[in-house]
C-alpha cells in the first residue's frame, strides 16, 4: 500500500543561529530535502533577528508546504533573560506555522537525542552520526544548528510512528532492526 | 501648522490575557480609538493562545494601520518557565508587527508608569486615573490589561515627543502644565 508523502520541517530557534532541517517521509523512508542555518549574530538588533526568523520560517513553509513543524524547545535555561530571548525566537518561528495552520509539536533536546540515538545524553557527534546513517547522507552534518533542526524533524517522524503503531520504538532501535548490516 | 495623524498601537502581551490600547495623536492631542483584551485562559493549549495573539495583533494592524507598535516588556520575571512563556507571547505579537513592517518600541512597566504618572512605582489606580485625564475618558479604564496596552501606547507618544523636542517631559508634568485647572 502506498502511503502519502509527509513533509516535516524541524527548527531549532535561537537569536544567534536558527537551524532548519526539512525531510520527506514516504513508506517510512526518510529523505533529506534541505538543511539551512540563519546566521543572526551580525544583525544590529533583536527586532531584525526576530523578523528574519519569522520570514525565513514563513518562506520555508510557503515553498515546501510541510505538514508539520517540529521544534526543539529547551524548557530550562541559565537565566530569565536568556529564556525571554529564546521564548521570543521560538514565538516568531511558531507564529509563522500558526499563521499557515501548520501543526506544531515541541520536543526537549533530551527527548530528541533519545529518539535518535537511544541516549538522552548523546554527544553532538553521536547525533550527527545517526542522522547520517538514517538519512543515507554522504557526509556528516557539520552545521550544528541545522543538524539540531533536522534532528527535531526526524524525532517527530519517530514519535508519530510510535503514536500510529502504539508501540514504542526509538529511532535507534528501529534503525538496528531495519539495518542490521549497517551497525558495527 | 497641521501635523499628520499618528496611530500608536500599545500591547501588553501575556498568555492569560493580552491587552491592547490604540490611540491617535494629532497636534499633540491624543484620542482613544480602541481598548481591547484577549481572554486566553479558556483556550486548551499554548499554541492556540499564541495563534490568537498573533492573529488579533495582525488584525488590528490591518484594520487600523498603526504607525508604530509600543510593547510593555518586563525584562525580569519570577522564573525561567514564566519568562519563556512571556517571551513567546511577546514574540508572536512582535511577529505580526515585524511582518507588516510596523516599527516596535519596548518599554519596561516601570518606565511606562514613570512616563504617565511621574512615578515608576505608581499603582494601577493612579495610572488609570491619569489615562482617564489625559484622554478625556468618561470613566476609569477597568480592563486592567487593556489599560496596560493603552499605557504603553501613551508612554510611546510621550517618549517620541521627548525625542522630537530634545526636552524631557513626563506625561504627568506635561499634563499639569497644559491642564492647570484639571489638577486638584
Amino acid at each position: 500500500m502506498s502511503v502519502a508523502e509527509r513533509i516535516i520541517l524541524g527548527v531549532d530557534p535561537g537569536t544567534t543561529v536558527t537551524g532548519y532541517g526539512l525531510i520527506s517521509v514516504r513508506n517510512a523512508e526518510m529523505k533529506l530535502i534541505l538543511l539551512d542555518e540563519l546566521m543572526l549574530h551580525k544583525l544590529p538588533n533583536q527586532e531584525m533577528k526576530l523578523k528574519k526568523i519569522f520570514e525565513k520560517t514563513l518562506m520555508l513553509i510557503d515553498e515546501f508546504h510541510p505538514d508539520e513543524l517540529s521544534i526543539e524547545a529547551p524548557f530550562y535555561g541559565k537565566n530569565v533573560q536568556s529564556m525571554l530571548k529564546l521564548g521570543r525566537a521560538q514565538g516568531v518561528a511558531m507564529a509563522a506555522a500558526l499563521y499557515r495552520e501548520v501543526p506544531i509539536t515541541e520536543y526537549s533536546p533530551k527527548k530528541i537525542k533519545m529518539a535518535i540515538t537511544g541516549n538522552g545524553n548523546a554527544s553532538k557527534e553521536q547525533v550527527a552520526g545517526m542522522l547520517q546513517n538514517l538519512l543515507g547522507l554522504k557526509a556528516l552534518p557539520t552545521q550544528l544548528d541545522a543538524m539540531d533542526g533536522l534532528a527535531a524533524a526526524v524525532c517527530h517522524h519517530f514519535n508519530n510512528r510510535v503514536l500510529n503503531t502504539g508501540k514504542k520504538v526509538s529511532g535507534w532501535a528501529q534503525f538496528v532492526k531495519e539495518n542490521p548490516k549497517r551497525i558495527q
